[in-house]
């Protein structure tokens, strides 16, 4: 965005940002709640003027045409709606040959990239989880949108967008007063901090319908996101498919510690499906009902956020959107993530580092650095466990779309975790000087005590190892003034005597102390960062732009090699399957092609579904020493290589061991043109 | 089973199983239905008892301590319950990095022995169903367990379950008459048999309570074990976790078979998670609510069931339960592949090259192949839609445990998937020789049709294309003698006049023909798999017998490497991060244990999760050339190796390309007894 025209064009757009981000000298001058949300809607509106005007300046945006790549997608069966056959339901996708292998190689360099690199505790949870732990999480309270029903034939709406548009359609008539049209916009930029009341309020005020069938709407209905279902026959065990891969992690925090002999820091991370039940899913895969996520929890002391290896990215450059930006109208800026940790801009190193790492994993697997940016989340769009947030956004014909968010929790779930469940969930820490500490203690005579009260005896052992350190005093004071204690719970007294008890006092000197690990969580959403490769390597040949193939990085490309027969003369066939084989050998996945198009044709083919490299066999395969034409996909290039050479050579290529330019280097030029039908 | 003294035990066993495998002239006699249900009940209990005795008198299974080997995988979180700070729930169980690794490897090298090696078609397809699909695939009918419920607690029993236990005391009760015991006894062998009403009519008659609280109990339940849930937020839609992974490839068969160009035979493959709702799972990770199957759907024309490659199998040897020999209580018998398709045992070489693939891969991931048989399923035991069926059993302490299903599912699932959607699911094959048919065909005139009838135009074409072949000639004779033809539908009528329609005759050459094609899938459970490993690879050291290791092959052990330095000593630091920098390089996963432990107590640790080499950092590795020890963990042997050197021999081995032996030839042994605690 340094194009001097373009700024010029956005100058009073980012101007009329900036005017309403100042809104936080409203809320330091301590103005009303009200007017204080009135000003962040909009902001909020405001922004999205500046970014949609940011977006159709966008050069490579102008010539990306998404039904076309839509049409390849399906059509080469890299995904398509699910259970089609049967009408389909939206928001859930099948992936075909092409999408599956592409995931695949996705998550296998996420598992080097990340795991095996950072040595993480990799785990597999359980998707269906009981109602108690997603109660713990907030996910129960508040992972919720709100709705209204058509009465009749129960057709459902999102409140807030029913009532927006319900709202606009008003203003816009020719016939509404300013007095109506002042009022409905004051309600729309109030509709984002409304209650279900207030709302519920709008909606019987101005009499609303469905839009659709003009039928009566029901009170507003607070619809979880969650599917629910039942656990075990009895049908009392209520459970919901997880919403995130995360809490399967923080239940198994003690585990994963003592795995990792009680030292912090360490990273698990799981790969796994995730399920959220839309409302009204649209957007392709980047909005849908079930999803694979890659996620990593980094549990650290809450006190020490550095990380070890952050020396190693320090200089690496990200494109920075910090809220102050956001608010100033400002665009995006470069840094290096040294520089965004050292000015406090980014809070901590190991946030730094994972936005590092992030960045790189995003581009090694096909995402264009050009269209990839860190924003920062505002304080009023945070959710409701984290303290602060930078998401990965990749530009697509669908706007920024958030890929992977970086969250610190701080405490948060283990926290609420241990709430739940009275169980500790901490780890432990060397303290920098022992501390010593006074003890005040209940020490029961356990031979006395069991004689009195026999069966009751442990209820009794309870009832005074709960008595409270702050109550010890007084229960001192009234055992040894009344010579007895009175233990009175709600189903349960005993009368303990003093004889039953002494109190002791003593030091006791601590070497470690106990604490409730932060975490920070880089959150991977799969299909998403598919989604944006996609449209990001879409492409089409120079001169013959409807030509369409995707350049996706060997790394991920869905197969690494096709094996062409230049026609199916009889003779080719031996070589074609010897090649076949040699290549399985090596673990290079590969497509053989001996069906009639003319060679150029069938490469046409193979470059539609990414395959990223070429062999035919022509007739010189036939002489000693026997060889063949390998071909790059995007430039087209063609060398020729001995026949027990090749397999080594794309296994190499494949796993990015080897760069084409060293193979162009190396070996004959191989010159014939393709787009011939006939060669 | 050869042992002369262990098969004198057996023999009087075989003779009852034999005796009674002989219903199958009762059968073919025919007899009524319930003397041949009694008889094959009864033909089960005795195959039980034989089974259990053969069972007792394996010698592996004496020395297992299933409580230890348990401990262990908890103990170093291989898996544990899910949830377990919240009380947990049966059934269900989170891998931990242990077990997660092992997972992931175990699922790579499958890809790699099927997907890759035989270019099959992956695919991931959606877990949430919605019930037509599954109505139609017969999984709402009769995917169901009956159960009856405490009317009080609400708690379940499973139907049969309960009849059984309860009739069996009453049979054990001293005071039964013979008559009561006989009564007993015919209930028990009849009850695999009786429906819903009939086990109800027993329930009361016998007057049965709950077990557990003496309650009285509801009618029987058919309880579905699919998991149900809504899609979307109307409630409307009804849907289920998806109980195999299987259907999600058959809807997909169209996009597949034009994926694969139209040709025939092909796979499609798919890994991923199914559900249960299991009344009362037990066993561990046998019978549990969420699983990994990794499905084959092997398409192919149901009158050519050959396979190209099977010349490459027949020679292996499998340990084959035919149906035959479990009926005539013989036991299973060593045979080639090759003999047993010819022979026709097994009935087509595309089974048959299955079955030889499952053995080659269940031992590639360390299942002992003196544990592993392949059993028929005898005729009354085959699931609805299976017409052949062998299921790859591991015996483990609980018994043959089915850890691969391999089942020619004919063309049932195509078939009801375009019975409920009117959706051709065919392919087509060329004819050998063009065949030609005679046509005749209600040619109707539109222009005359529309002007007569406007907006019921299409429906009177639709009535006129419904005309079934075999009416044609009397639809043809009515119009012709009456000058009309009436159209009746249920709501719908229209008369046709002559001038609208002619009959037309044509004789047509067909050059191909559709058909349906059959399925044969082998499906693999892969917790159970891991689980049958767990046991065949729970090892004690010679002369320790407590000191215990798992013996996982390296291709799917979690970790492949260990670093230790010998001691703490700092000079050891830099060796240890440059190695596993190195190892990180080439992929090679690994573990640095630099804790206090003595070196053999660390080693001892890393055997307990399965780690096959360790590499330990001394003091001569401080001398140039620098160098390591490589230790093995099946025989503890070590080599010293140049640290140079070292990863890409780990990375050999790790991947099967190199094997311990070479290693040893190779390089000098290094002798120091680990069993001492100081070394």
């Amino acid at each position: 965005m340094t194009d001097p025209d373009i700024e010029k064009e956005l100058a009073p757009l980012r101007a009329s940002v900036k005017q309403q981000g100042d809104f936080r000298q409203l809320k330091a001058s301590g103005a009303p709640e009200l007017d204080i949300k009135k000003a962040v809607a909009e902001l909020k509106l405001r922004k999205k003027l500046l970014e949609d005007k940011e977006l159709s300046l966008t050069p490579d945006s102008a010539n990306f045409d998404r039904a076309k790549m839509e049409d390849l997608l399906k059509r080469r069966f890299f995904y398509d709606q699910s259970f089609a056959i049967y009408g389909g339901i939206t928001g859930q996708y099948d992936f075909g040959p092409m999408g599956c292998a592409f995931k695949a190689n996705l998550l296998n360099t996420w598992r080097k990239f990340f795991v095996l690199e950072e040595q993480m505790l990799e785990v597999d949870c359980s998707v269906l989880t009981p109602e108690p732990v997603l109660k713990a999480s907030g996910h129960v309270e508040r992972f919720a949108d709100l709705m209204v029903k058509d009465i009749k034939n129960g057709e459902c709406f999102r409140l807030d967008h029913l009532i927006k548009a319900h709202l606009e359609k008003l203003c816009s008539d020719k016939k509404a007063t300013e007095d109506i049209k002042k009022e409905c916009e004051d309600i729309i930029i109030k509709l984002d901090g409304m209650n279900k009341e207030e709302m519920g309020d709008v909606i019987k005020k101005y009499n609303m319908k469905s839009p659709i069938t003009g039928n009566d709407l029901t009170e507003p209905i607070e619809f979880n996101l969650m599917f629910g279902t039942q656990i075990g026959p009895t049908g009392l065990i209520k459970g919901f498919l997880r919403p995130e891969t995360a809490q399967g992690i923080f239940v198994n925090f003690k585990r994963l510690l003592e795995f990792n002999q009680e030292r912090l820091p360490f990273a698990a991370a799981q790969i796994g499906n995730s399920f959220r039940n839309e409302i009204s899913p649209r957007s392709g895969l980047i909005r849908v009902r079930e999803f694979t996520m890659a996620e990593i929890e980094h549990f650290c002391d809450p006190s020490d956020k550095s990380h070890s290896k952050f020396e190693s990215v320090e200089d690496t450059t990200l494109l920075l959107y910090s809220a102050c930006n956001q608010m100033d109208g400002k665009s995006a800026e470069r840094k290096t993530i040294g520089e965004a940790v050292k000015s406090g801009l980014v809070a901590n190193e190991t946030l730094g580092y994972f936005m590092a790492r992030i960045q790189k994993f995003l581009v090694t697997v096909g995402i264009d650095p050009q269209r990839l940016r860190f924003r920062q989340h505002m304080g009023n769009e945070m959710a409701h466990y984290a303290c602060d947030c930078w998401d990965a956004e990749c530009l697509t014909s669908y706007g920024w779309v958030e890929c992977v968010g970086c969250a610190d929790r701080s405490a948060y779930d283990l926290t609420q975790h241990a709430k739940a469940t009275g169980v500790k969930l901490v780890a432990e820490k060397k303290l920098a000087q022992p501390k010593t500490i006074d003890v005040v203690e209940v020490v029961p005579n356990r031979g006395l005590i069991g004689k009195a009260f026999r069966k009751d005896a442990k209820r009794v052992l309870d009832a005074l190892a709960a008595v409270p350190e702050n109550k010890l005093n007084e229960f001192e004071k009234t055992i040894s003034e009344n010579g007895e204690y009175n233990i009175e719970e709600q189903d349960f007294t005993a009368k303990v005597t003093k004889d039953m008890v002494t109190v002791k006092r003593y030091q006791k000197t601590l070497h470690v102390e106990e604490f409730v690990p932060s975490v920070i969580e880089p959150s991977f959403g799969i299909g998403r960062i598919m989604y944006a490769a996609f449209e990001h390597n879409f492409k089409g040949r120079e001169g013959d732009e409807q030509r369409k193939y995707f350049s996706l990085p060997p790394v991920v490309a869905p197969l690494k090699c096709s094996v062409l027969p230049l026609s199916s003369n009889a003779e080719f066939a031996p070589f074609v399957k010897k090649l076949s084989q040699e290549l399985t050998k090596v673990d290079v996945s590969h497509k053989v092609d001996d069906s009639s198009g003319s060679i150029g044709r069938r490469y046409a083919r193979t470059d539609e579904i990414a395959i990223p490299f070429g062999i035919t066999i022509d007739f010189d395969s036939l002489k000693e020493p026997h060889s063949a034409t390998l071909r790059e996909r995007d430039n087209m290039s063609q060398v020729r290589i001995k026949l027990d050479e090749l397999p080594a050579i794309v296994r190499d290529l494949s796993l990015g061991k080897m760069q084409w330019s060293e193979v162009e280097a190396k070996y004959p030029k191989f010159e014939q043109q393709e787009s011939t039908e006939t060669q």
